[in-house]
Formats: structure tokens, sequence, C-alpha cells
């Protein structure tokens, strides 16, 4: 068990933060529950009040113990000791929407991605973002990108993320945006990650053994280029429609699983 | 001993064939000499004959006894047998130049790329790629980009490569094409990785330990961020120049060695 990492759980966006807290009742749950010892980095985000928001959350409505927000602001804040001792006993880290760019700016190749990511895989930290936190947690994150349209070589940016798994690409405010296209694009420049599209409210759980459940209102879609046949996107020009064949896709609600390793969906148990 | 990988070697693309073939004699001792078993994979490219002519130098020039060129052109070739079981027993493989997402698009995520991935990491296998095949050698690659200017977000495209190592992102035709920009810009949008610039007919052999040398008639420029202390990158205009401060720089020359690890650069020994 001890080869084991701790939870990553990407979240599409928008997650219901008033009515029915599915999402982030079932975080601090996995985190603890009462005895959770929640980080919460508002760092991708530009408003000063978004970190206080979710630790009035977690600690007000689901009753979590002890909850820090660390804002980290320029790179220099990660010479802060006080946050670092934080993080070093903290059971999981919660990163805010916004621009994924500032954090990868901010704290990208510092101690405390460094931190986190240890932790992670050592399974004594569990780690979740939203929207641009989201986008953040794997080793390939799309920067920014186009939405709708077709796919193209020029239609998304991709730059290195925190690195917790090297397995698929996230994406977020899928179906709200129309990202299919975008997400398509950028898992065909290398058919070896999967693509997980995440709309808003909706979480995918990915456990230690890399197999995911879909938690909240929405669908989580699964791009599995596995299998793919052929693909133009070394030929066509930049700005040209790609074409890619034999994509398999899945769209999976909640309770559905998906196992990255072996690429197997399970629809969720009938109630 | 034995958690320690292959050498990685990427070279920056024209390289010396006929009169001083350093890196190659290099290549091919690293390899086992003259019992070497070399797989030369020339998919990125587009003319035949490119596999052919660099067999010719390894067996003719360099007296390796085995060597064979598996010309991958379609993901379907992945399902040859006789070639993979040549790769299940060379002791080193060497990718020709082209264009890296022909690589990526062709053998990215099949059987292929896997099995070169977990010789390398198990010592079995030492892998080289020149030009487009030294770009697709690391986690990170650089898919195109614009030559010369300023650094800026839209400057250069990212994409997933063959991942042996997560350390670097590799660049080539260095200073004959100017690249310092596109490769701060790749470095900077989150500052966690190195930049690799290898001008043409220069290769580093990065060892076991992560440790370079250089080899070859020109240099390698080695960006290293890890004490950058401010980028404009999450917030200028993707088309407008970026701000990028503390970068560190070295210029490395023919026997000049650059640890990865501890980020320390040597110069030659004096002769």
């Amino acid at each position: 068990m001890s080869e084991q990492r701790g939870f990553i759980i990407p979240i599409g966006g928008a997650e219901e933060k008033l009515r029915d807290q599915a999402i982030l009742r079932r975080f601090a749950k996995v985190a603890g529950g009462k005895h959770a010892r929640i980080a919460v980095i508002p760092t991708a985000s530009s408003l000063r009040e978004t970190g206080r928001n979710y630790a009035r959350i977690f600690e007000g409505d689901l009753g979590v113990r002890e909850v820090q927000v660390l804002a980290y602001e320029a790179r220099a804040d990660a010479a802060n000791d006080e946050w670092f001792s934080f993080l070093g006993k903290a059971s999981a880290v919660f990163f805010t929407g916004g621009n994924q760019l500032r954090l990868a700016t901010t704290i990208g190749g510092t101690r405390v991605t460094d931190l986190i990511r240890d932790r992670n895989r050592d399974d004594e930290l569990h780690v979740a973002g939203t929207s641009a936190g989201a986008s953040f947690l794997s080793e390939h994150m799309i920067a920014y990108g186009e939405d709708g349209g077709v796919p193209r070589a020029d239609k998304v940016q991709l730059a290195p993320g925190m690195g917790l798994t090297q397995l698929a690409i996230i994406d977020q405010h899928f179906v709200q945006r129309d990202r299919l296209s975008r997400l398509l694009s950028a898992i065909s420049y290398n058919p070896r990650l999967i693509g997980i599209g995440l709309d808003e409210d909706t979480a995918a759980f990915l456990d230690p053994n890399d197999c995911i459940e879909v938690v909240g209102s929405g669908a989580i879609t699964v791009v599995d280029p596995s299998e793919l046949e052929a693909s133009t996107m070394d030929s066509a020009h930049r700005a040209a429609p790609v074409t890619v064949t034999n994509i398999r896709l899945h769209v999976l609600t909640e309770g559905a699983t998906f196992d990255v390793r072996t690429r197997k969906a399970i629809p969720p148990p009938r109630r």
C-alpha cells in the first residue's frame, strides 16, 4: 500500500457552493473529514476573497477543523516558512480557479510544488483543483486555447503543469464552453495520453489505483486515443482542420468509473 | 546501479557524417562499439534514404555489426513483430531528423515507444536523436515555433514527447536559427524544467546520473530558471513581449559538463 499515491481530484469549475455541495463535501471527506488539515491555494485567482470563501465553506459548512489559506502571490512567497510548514502536515490541498499560467509562473519549480508532488506521491496528501486549478494538476497542462470549431494544430497551447500524473490532459468548463475540439487537438499531438473533459460542477476523483469516479451534476468526457489509426496532425497546415480516426469516447455521469490503466469505463450502478 | 537508466543523447542536427564523425562515433561507442545493436528509426523524415544513410555510417565507417532500419510510416506498423523483437534486444536507438510531430503522431502511445521508454529506464537501451529526433526524446517537446525575436506566450507550441526525461526541454539548430527566445518562452510557462539549446553538430550526452557532457563542434546553451524571480508570462497579452528576470545561462563547449540535478556547470578540462 505504501507504493500508492494520494487522490488527485480535478473539478470542472463552478462547483455548487451553497446548496448541494456534493463535490466539496466528498473532497473534505477524502481529506479526513473533521480531522482534515486543508491548505487552500488561491494563487490562480486575482480576487482577494477567493481563498477565504473556500476556507469558510470547509470550516463552516463542512466542519473541517484546520484550514489555512496560502496566498502565494509572487515567487518570493515560496520562502514563507509558516505556510511551508503547514503544507508539510496538511492532509489535502485545494487549488482555486483563475488563470493556470499564473499558478505555473508563480509556484512552478519552487519548493512548494516539489513538496506537494512528493507528498502526493507518498500517499500523504490529496490534491484537488477546480477550473484553472484542475488544469494545473497534471504533467501536461492546457495553458489556453480556442473554444468551439474543429481540431487544429494551433488550437491549444500546452505547458508543463504540476506533474501529479502523466497519464491525462485535463480540460474544464467542458460542454459549457464547447471544448471537445481543443481537447482532441491536445491529445492528437501524441496519442500517449488520455483526455479528460470536465463539465462544470463535476469532478473526477482519481484514486491511488488510477481509477476515476465521477461526482457531480454534469458529466466527464473521456477521450481515449489508444486505438487511433490515422492523424494528419503532423502534415496539415497549422491553421487547417486535422483528421483523426478511431478515437474512443466515453461520457460518464455521477457514479460511473473509468480505469485509466485498462481504459475501461463502467456505467453507474443501477439504483 | 540497477536503479540507473541508459544514456539519453540529443543532437542539434547536421552532425558531421563524412570527415570528423565525433558525435556518431561516440554514440556507437556508448552503444557497445562493434558489439552494438543499433535500431535506426527514420520516421521523422520524409526521405526514403535517410535511414539507410545512417545504417551505412554505423555499419561501414564505425564497424557496428548489427544495424537495422525500422521504418515506421503508419501507426499500424507498430504491429510489426520482427522490428519489435529487434528493439527488444537492441543496445541503442537512433532517431533521425525531420518533423517531430510525425514521430509523435506515428509511434506516440504505441508499444514501440513504451518499449523504448521501459528499456531506457531499466538501463538496457541508450537512445539518441538528432534535430527532430532530439526534440522528441523528452516529456515536453517543442512541436514547432517562431525563430528570432523576443519571448511571447504564443511563440512556441509544446506537445507531449516520448518522455525519457522530465527534467528538460530540448531545442536544436540553436544558434543557427536564433532560437533563444523560443526556448525562453517554453521554459517560462513553468520554471520547473531547464532548457537545453543544441547547436548543429553538437550533442548532449546525458548520462545515467543526469549529468551532461558536451560533444561536437558547436555549443550547448543551458537555460536554468530555478532562480527566476519575476515573469509576466501569465499576464502579458499572448502576442506581446514577456518579461522574465534572473534566468541563469550557460554556454558550454566540447568537454564541458552540466549536472542537471545540482544545476552546476563545469568548463572543459585544460589540455
